[in-house]
Protein backbone atom coordinates (compact mmCIF):
# COMPACT_ATOMS: atom_id res chain seq x y z
CA UNK A 1 0.00 0.00 0.00
CA UNK A 2 3.17 2.05 0.65
CA UNK A 3 3.29 2.20 -3.28
CA UNK A 4 0.42 4.96 -3.30
CA UNK A 5 2.90 7.17 -1.67
CA UNK A 6 5.47 6.24 -4.07
CA UNK A 7 2.56 7.25 -6.68
CA UNK A 8 1.45 10.59 -5.32
CA UNK A 9 5.31 12.01 -5.08
CA UNK A 10 6.24 11.09 -8.32
CA UNK A 11 3.41 13.27 -9.96
CA UNK A 12 5.20 15.92 -8.06
CA UNK A 13 9.10 15.27 -8.39
CA UNK A 14 11.56 13.02 -9.84
CA UNK A 15 12.86 10.64 -6.70
CA UNK A 16 14.64 7.10 -7.31
CA UNK A 17 12.65 3.91 -5.86
CA UNK A 18 16.49 3.72 -3.48
CA UNK A 19 15.45 7.12 -2.55
CA UNK A 20 11.96 6.39 -2.21
CA UNK A 21 12.82 3.69 0.61
CA UNK A 22 14.77 6.06 2.71
CA UNK A 23 11.72 8.50 2.50
CA UNK A 24 9.48 5.61 3.75
CA UNK A 25 11.55 4.88 6.38
CA UNK A 26 11.48 8.35 8.37
CA UNK A 27 7.56 7.98 8.44
CA UNK A 28 5.36 4.96 10.25
CA UNK A 29 2.79 2.72 9.09
CA UNK A 30 -0.15 3.23 11.49
CA UNK A 31 -3.69 1.35 11.16
CA UNK A 32 -6.70 2.72 12.91
CA UNK A 33 -9.83 1.41 13.73
CA UNK A 34 -13.12 3.54 12.77
CA UNK A 35 -13.57 6.60 15.65
CA UNK A 36 -9.72 6.02 17.24
CA UNK A 37 -8.06 9.74 18.00
CA UNK A 38 -5.36 10.63 16.21
CA UNK A 39 -4.54 14.36 17.60
CA UNK A 40 -6.21 15.52 20.75
CA UNK A 41 -6.98 19.01 21.18
CA UNK A 42 -4.73 21.11 24.08
CA UNK A 43 -1.89 18.47 22.82
CA UNK A 44 1.42 19.66 21.28
CA UNK A 45 1.25 18.82 17.56
CA UNK A 46 4.08 16.79 16.95
CA UNK A 47 2.54 14.24 13.85
CA UNK A 48 1.98 15.06 10.06
CA UNK A 49 -0.28 12.00 8.82
CA UNK A 50 -0.39 10.71 4.78
CA UNK A 51 -3.54 8.96 3.99
CA UNK A 52 -3.11 5.52 2.45
CA UNK A 53 -6.17 4.44 2.82
CA UNK A 54 -9.68 5.45 5.02
CA UNK A 55 -10.76 8.87 5.70
CA UNK A 56 -9.21 11.50 8.55
CA UNK A 57 -11.25 14.18 9.98
CA UNK A 58 -9.97 17.23 11.55
CA UNK A 59 -12.38 18.77 14.12
CA UNK A 60 -12.89 21.37 16.91
CA UNK A 61 -15.20 21.82 19.32
CA UNK A 62 -17.56 25.01 19.50
CA UNK A 63 -18.43 26.82 22.67
CA UNK A 64 -21.56 25.11 22.43
CA UNK A 65 -19.72 21.17 22.52
CA UNK A 66 -20.20 20.87 18.38
CA UNK A 67 -17.89 19.01 16.46
CA UNK A 68 -16.90 21.26 13.54
CA UNK A 69 -14.73 19.73 10.82
CA UNK A 70 -12.68 22.41 9.60
CA UNK A 71 -10.69 19.72 6.98
CA UNK A 72 -10.91 16.38 5.84
CA UNK A 73 -8.30 14.02 4.60
CA UNK A 74 -9.21 10.57 1.92
CA UNK A 75 -6.43 8.68 -0.18
CA UNK A 76 -3.20 11.23 -1.01
CA UNK A 77 -3.69 13.76 1.27
CA UNK A 78 -1.83 15.15 3.92
CA UNK A 79 -3.43 15.87 7.35
CA UNK A 80 -2.03 17.64 10.42
CA UNK A 81 -2.47 21.23 12.54
CA UNK A 82 -0.15 22.81 10.04
CA UNK A 83 0.38 25.98 11.94
CA UNK A 84 1.28 24.27 15.12
CA UNK A 85 3.23 21.50 13.69
CA UNK A 86 5.74 24.29 12.38
CA UNK A 87 6.60 25.43 15.39
CA UNK A 88 5.31 22.31 17.67
CA UNK A 89 2.92 24.06 19.87
CA UNK A 90 -0.41 22.77 21.62
CA UNK A 91 -3.40 22.37 19.03
CA UNK A 92 -6.75 23.43 18.81
CA UNK A 93 -7.66 20.72 16.55
CA UNK A 94 -8.80 16.86 16.94
CA UNK A 95 -7.90 14.53 14.40
CA UNK A 96 -10.36 11.41 13.94
CA UNK A 97 -10.67 8.30 12.01
CA UNK A 98 -13.87 8.28 10.32
CA UNK A 99 -12.99 4.71 9.02
CA UNK A 100 -11.00 2.27 9.78
CA UNK A 101 -7.40 4.29 8.03
CA UNK A 102 -3.99 3.77 7.21
CA UNK A 103 -1.69 6.56 7.76
CA UNK A 104 1.92 7.08 7.11
CA UNK A 105 2.72 9.37 10.03
CA UNK A 106 6.37 11.22 10.76
CA UNK A 107 7.01 13.19 13.61
CA UNK A 108 8.51 16.96 13.58
CA UNK A 109 11.95 15.53 14.22
CA UNK A 110 11.77 13.09 11.39
CA UNK A 111 10.06 15.86 9.04
CA UNK A 112 12.82 17.77 9.52
CA UNK A 113 15.40 15.44 9.13
CA UNK A 114 13.84 14.44 5.82
CA UNK A 115 13.80 17.46 4.50
CA UNK A 116 17.66 17.97 5.67
CA UNK A 117 18.22 15.10 4.14
CA UNK A 118 16.35 15.17 0.62
CA UNK A 119 16.02 18.41 -0.99
CA UNK A 120 14.06 16.99 -3.28
CA UNK A 121 11.29 16.80 -0.39
CA UNK A 122 11.46 20.18 -0.03
CA UNK A 123 10.17 20.56 -3.93
CA UNK A 124 7.19 17.77 -3.23
CA UNK A 125 5.88 19.88 -0.21
CA UNK A 126 6.30 23.31 -1.39
CA UNK A 127 4.00 22.34 -4.31
CA UNK A 128 1.76 20.14 -1.84
CA UNK A 129 0.99 23.53 0.12
CA UNK A 130 0.98 25.76 -2.79
CA UNK A 131 -1.91 23.51 -4.36
CA UNK A 132 -3.74 23.08 -0.97
CA UNK A 133 -3.21 27.17 0.14
CA UNK A 134 -4.29 28.50 -3.98
CA UNK A 135 -7.65 25.71 -3.21
CA UNK A 136 -7.85 27.22 0.35
CA UNK A 137 -8.45 30.62 -1.53
CA UNK A 138 -10.80 28.89 -3.83
CA UNK A 139 -12.83 27.38 -1.53
CA UNK A 140 -13.59 30.95 0.23
CA UNK A 141 -14.96 32.13 -2.79
CA UNK A 142 -17.36 29.61 -3.18
CA UNK A 143 -18.52 30.44 0.80
CA UNK A 144 -19.03 33.11 -0.11
CA UNK A 145 -20.74 33.64 -3.58
CA UNK A 146 -22.53 30.52 -3.41
CA UNK A 147 -26.00 30.13 -1.55
CA UNK A 148 -26.31 27.16 0.89
CA UNK A 149 -27.92 24.70 -0.92
CA UNK A 150 -25.11 25.68 -4.57
CA UNK A 151 -22.60 25.21 -1.48
CA UNK A 152 -23.92 21.61 -0.89
CA UNK A 153 -24.04 20.74 -4.90
CA UNK A 154 -21.28 22.08 -5.66
CA UNK A 155 -19.29 19.99 -3.33
CA UNK A 156 -20.42 16.73 -4.35
CA UNK A 157 -20.89 16.63 -7.60
CA UNK A 158 -16.63 18.39 -7.71
CA UNK A 159 -16.05 16.10 -5.26
CA UNK A 160 -18.11 12.91 -5.49
CA UNK A 161 -14.86 10.77 -4.07
CA UNK A 162 -15.43 12.54 -1.14
CA UNK A 163 -19.64 12.81 -1.19
CA UNK A 164 -19.66 8.78 -1.44
CA UNK A 165 -17.08 8.22 1.51
CA UNK A 166 -17.79 10.47 4.24
CA UNK A 167 -20.53 10.77 6.42
CA UNK A 168 -23.19 13.14 5.37
CA UNK A 169 -23.09 14.99 8.41
CA UNK A 170 -19.49 15.43 8.37
CA UNK A 171 -19.86 16.75 4.71
CA UNK A 172 -22.41 19.59 6.50
CA UNK A 173 -20.01 19.96 9.42
CA UNK A 174 -17.50 21.06 6.31
CA UNK A 175 -19.63 23.17 4.56
CA UNK A 176 -21.01 24.95 7.56
CA UNK A 177 -24.62 23.10 7.15
CA UNK A 178 -26.52 21.39 9.70
CA UNK A 179 -26.86 17.68 8.94
CA UNK A 180 -31.12 18.78 9.39
CA UNK A 181 -30.66 21.44 6.29
CA UNK A 182 -28.46 18.94 4.55
CA UNK A 183 -31.40 15.70 4.78
CA UNK A 184 -33.82 18.67 3.14
CA UNK A 185 -32.31 20.07 0.81
CA UNK A 186 -31.37 15.76 -0.62
CA UNK A 187 -35.29 15.09 -0.23
CA UNK A 188 -36.22 18.02 -2.43
CA UNK A 189 -33.75 17.16 -5.05
CA UNK A 190 -35.16 13.53 -5.02
CA UNK A 191 -38.64 14.98 -5.28
CA UNK B 1 13.24 49.44 0.35
CA UNK B 2 13.99 45.26 -1.43
CA UNK B 3 16.13 44.93 1.90
CA UNK B 4 12.62 43.92 3.60
CA UNK B 5 12.46 40.93 1.15
CA UNK B 6 16.15 40.00 2.57
CA UNK B 7 14.95 40.24 5.79
CA UNK B 8 11.81 38.47 5.40
CA UNK B 9 13.72 35.68 3.46
CA UNK B 10 16.67 35.55 6.81
CA UNK B 11 13.43 34.84 8.82
CA UNK B 12 13.30 31.47 7.21
CA UNK B 13 16.23 30.21 5.49
CA UNK B 14 19.85 31.62 5.42
CA UNK B 15 20.61 32.94 2.54
CA UNK B 16 23.81 34.87 1.60
CA UNK B 17 23.74 38.90 0.79
CA UNK B 18 25.25 37.98 -2.94
CA UNK B 19 22.40 34.87 -3.45
CA UNK B 20 20.15 37.15 -2.11
CA UNK B 21 20.97 39.52 -5.37
CA UNK B 22 20.94 36.63 -7.90
CA UNK B 23 17.66 35.81 -6.59
CA UNK B 24 16.54 39.71 -6.75
CA UNK B 25 17.34 39.82 -10.07
CA UNK B 26 14.87 37.63 -11.23
CA UNK B 27 12.66 39.85 -9.37
CA UNK B 28 10.75 43.29 -11.19
CA UNK B 29 10.16 45.97 -9.11
CA UNK B 30 7.18 47.56 -9.60
CA UNK B 31 4.86 50.60 -8.43
CA UNK B 32 1.07 50.50 -8.66
CA UNK B 33 -1.02 53.78 -7.85
CA UNK B 34 -4.06 53.52 -5.62
CA UNK B 35 -6.42 51.63 -7.51
CA UNK B 36 -4.72 50.30 -10.32
CA UNK B 37 -5.62 46.41 -11.62
CA UNK B 38 -2.19 44.22 -11.14
CA UNK B 39 -4.19 40.56 -12.45
CA UNK B 40 -7.34 40.90 -14.16
CA UNK B 41 -9.76 38.14 -14.12
CA UNK B 42 -10.27 35.51 -17.07
CA UNK B 43 -6.67 36.03 -17.84
CA UNK B 44 -3.83 33.62 -17.36
CA UNK B 45 -2.06 33.88 -13.85
CA UNK B 46 1.72 34.40 -14.82
CA UNK B 47 2.93 36.71 -12.30
CA UNK B 48 3.57 36.21 -8.61
CA UNK B 49 3.72 39.46 -5.86
CA UNK B 50 5.38 40.30 -2.77
CA UNK B 51 4.09 43.36 -0.86
CA UNK B 52 7.33 45.64 0.12
CA UNK B 53 4.82 48.55 0.94
CA UNK B 54 1.49 49.54 0.38
CA UNK B 55 -1.63 46.75 0.37
CA UNK B 56 -2.74 44.45 -2.28
CA UNK B 57 -6.49 43.48 -2.54
CA UNK B 58 -7.26 39.84 -4.35
CA UNK B 59 -11.43 39.22 -5.05
CA UNK B 60 -13.90 38.23 -7.29
CA UNK B 61 -17.05 39.52 -8.65
CA UNK B 62 -20.32 37.86 -7.69
CA UNK B 63 -23.20 37.05 -10.06
CA UNK B 64 -24.88 40.01 -8.52
CA UNK B 65 -21.94 41.97 -9.57
CA UNK B 66 -20.22 42.86 -5.74
CA UNK B 67 -16.52 42.63 -5.25
CA UNK B 68 -15.38 40.17 -2.52
CA UNK B 69 -11.80 39.85 -0.83
CA UNK B 70 -10.67 36.43 -0.51
CA UNK B 71 -7.18 37.87 0.63
CA UNK B 72 -5.23 41.03 0.80
CA UNK B 73 -1.78 41.30 1.30
CA UNK B 74 0.09 43.77 3.33
CA UNK B 75 4.50 44.24 3.63
CA UNK B 76 5.68 40.70 3.47
CA UNK B 77 3.16 38.87 2.13
CA UNK B 78 2.81 36.91 -0.95
CA UNK B 79 -0.35 36.82 -3.31
CA UNK B 80 -1.32 35.33 -6.60
CA UNK B 81 -4.01 32.68 -7.49
CA UNK B 82 -1.67 30.07 -6.55
CA UNK B 83 -3.87 27.72 -7.76
CA UNK B 84 -4.26 28.75 -11.68
CA UNK B 85 0.16 30.36 -10.90
CA UNK B 86 1.26 27.02 -10.70
CA UNK B 87 -0.40 25.88 -13.72
CA UNK B 88 -0.39 29.32 -15.85
CA UNK B 89 -4.29 28.47 -16.22
CA UNK B 90 -6.77 31.58 -16.15
CA UNK B 91 -8.01 33.41 -12.71
CA UNK B 92 -11.41 33.92 -11.66
CA UNK B 93 -9.70 36.67 -9.48
CA UNK B 94 -8.66 40.15 -9.40
CA UNK B 95 -5.42 41.93 -7.99
CA UNK B 96 -5.91 45.72 -7.15
CA UNK B 97 -3.52 47.88 -5.20
CA UNK B 98 -5.73 49.45 -2.17
CA UNK B 99 -3.08 52.23 -1.63
CA UNK B 100 0.16 53.58 -3.48
CA UNK B 101 1.73 49.86 -3.46
CA UNK B 102 5.62 48.83 -3.81
CA UNK B 103 5.32 44.89 -5.07
CA UNK B 104 8.16 42.54 -6.05
CA UNK B 105 6.59 40.52 -9.22
CA UNK B 106 8.30 37.45 -10.58
CA UNK B 107 6.71 35.43 -13.62
CA UNK B 108 6.32 32.25 -14.00
CA UNK B 109 9.35 31.45 -15.82
CA UNK B 110 11.42 33.18 -13.95
CA UNK B 111 9.89 31.47 -10.58
CA UNK B 112 10.68 28.37 -11.86
CA UNK B 113 14.25 29.21 -12.96
CA UNK B 114 14.30 30.72 -9.04
CA UNK B 115 13.35 27.14 -7.63
CA UNK B 116 15.69 25.41 -10.01
CA UNK B 117 18.74 27.34 -8.96
CA UNK B 118 18.54 28.14 -5.54
CA UNK B 119 16.68 25.10 -3.64
CA UNK B 120 17.33 27.06 -0.39
CA UNK B 121 13.81 29.32 -2.07
CA UNK B 122 12.20 26.17 -2.67
CA UNK B 123 12.41 25.54 1.52
CA UNK B 124 11.70 29.61 2.00
CA UNK B 125 8.50 28.64 0.05
CA UNK B 126 7.24 25.43 1.58
CA UNK B 127 7.80 27.71 4.85
CA UNK B 128 5.66 30.50 3.28
CA UNK B 129 2.92 28.26 2.09
CA UNK B 130 2.93 25.18 4.88
CA UNK B 131 1.81 28.45 7.54
CA UNK B 132 -0.02 30.23 5.27
CA UNK B 133 -2.18 27.05 4.25
CA UNK B 134 -1.88 26.15 8.02
CA UNK B 135 -3.57 29.64 8.87
CA UNK B 136 -6.23 29.62 6.53
CA UNK B 137 -7.75 26.21 8.46
CA UNK B 138 -7.58 28.17 11.84
CA UNK B 139 -9.96 30.86 9.74
CA UNK B 140 -12.07 28.61 8.94
CA UNK B 141 -12.38 28.04 12.26
CA UNK B 142 -12.82 31.05 12.97
CA UNK B 143 -15.47 31.37 10.18
CA UNK B 144 -17.83 28.82 11.46
CA UNK B 145 -17.15 29.25 15.96
CA UNK B 146 -17.34 33.17 16.10
CA UNK B 147 -20.38 35.24 15.58
CA UNK B 148 -20.77 38.05 13.21
CA UNK B 149 -19.50 40.91 15.42
CA UNK B 150 -16.72 38.65 17.64
CA UNK B 151 -15.43 37.73 13.62
CA UNK B 152 -14.63 41.60 13.52
CA UNK B 153 -13.37 42.24 16.68
CA UNK B 154 -11.27 39.37 16.84
CA UNK B 155 -9.55 40.13 13.25
CA UNK B 156 -9.34 43.85 13.75
CA UNK B 157 -7.27 43.06 17.50
CA UNK B 158 -5.08 39.91 16.55
CA UNK B 159 -4.50 41.62 13.40
CA UNK B 160 -4.07 45.64 14.05
CA UNK B 161 -1.61 46.56 11.01
CA UNK B 162 -4.41 44.81 9.00
CA UNK B 163 -7.14 46.95 10.72
CA UNK B 164 -5.67 50.25 10.56
CA UNK B 165 -4.50 50.19 6.72
CA UNK B 166 -7.05 47.91 5.03
CA UNK B 167 -10.37 50.25 4.31
CA UNK B 168 -13.21 49.08 6.85
CA UNK B 169 -15.11 47.73 3.41
CA UNK B 170 -12.37 45.93 2.37
CA UNK B 171 -12.29 44.33 5.62
CA UNK B 172 -15.90 43.57 6.08
CA UNK B 173 -15.76 41.81 2.31
CA UNK B 174 -13.14 40.01 3.42
CA UNK B 175 -14.45 39.11 6.59
CA UNK B 176 -17.96 37.86 5.11
CA UNK B 177 -19.95 41.09 6.20
CA UNK B 178 -21.25 43.94 4.57
CA UNK B 179 -20.16 47.41 5.21
CA UNK B 180 -23.33 48.80 6.91
CA UNK B 181 -23.20 45.80 9.54
CA UNK B 182 -19.20 46.80 10.20
CA UNK B 183 -20.60 50.74 10.54
CA UNK B 184 -23.17 49.54 12.75
CA UNK B 185 -21.04 47.13 15.37
CA UNK B 186 -18.66 49.45 15.64
CA UNK B 187 -20.91 52.39 16.62
CA UNK B 188 -22.46 49.92 18.94
CA UNK B 189 -18.83 49.64 20.59
CA UNK B 190 -18.06 53.34 20.75
CA UNK B 191 -21.68 54.04 22.52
Amino acid sequence: MTNRFYDHIKQYVDLSPSDFDSVLNRFELKKSAKKEMLQTAEHHCNTLYFVLDGCLNMYFLTEKGTERTVQFAIEGWWLTDFLQFQKGGKTNFNIQAVTQTTVLAISRENYKALLEDYPIMERYFRKVYQIAYGASLVKMRYLYDLSKEEIYFHFTENFPEFAQRVPQKLIASFLGLTPEYVSEIRAKKRS
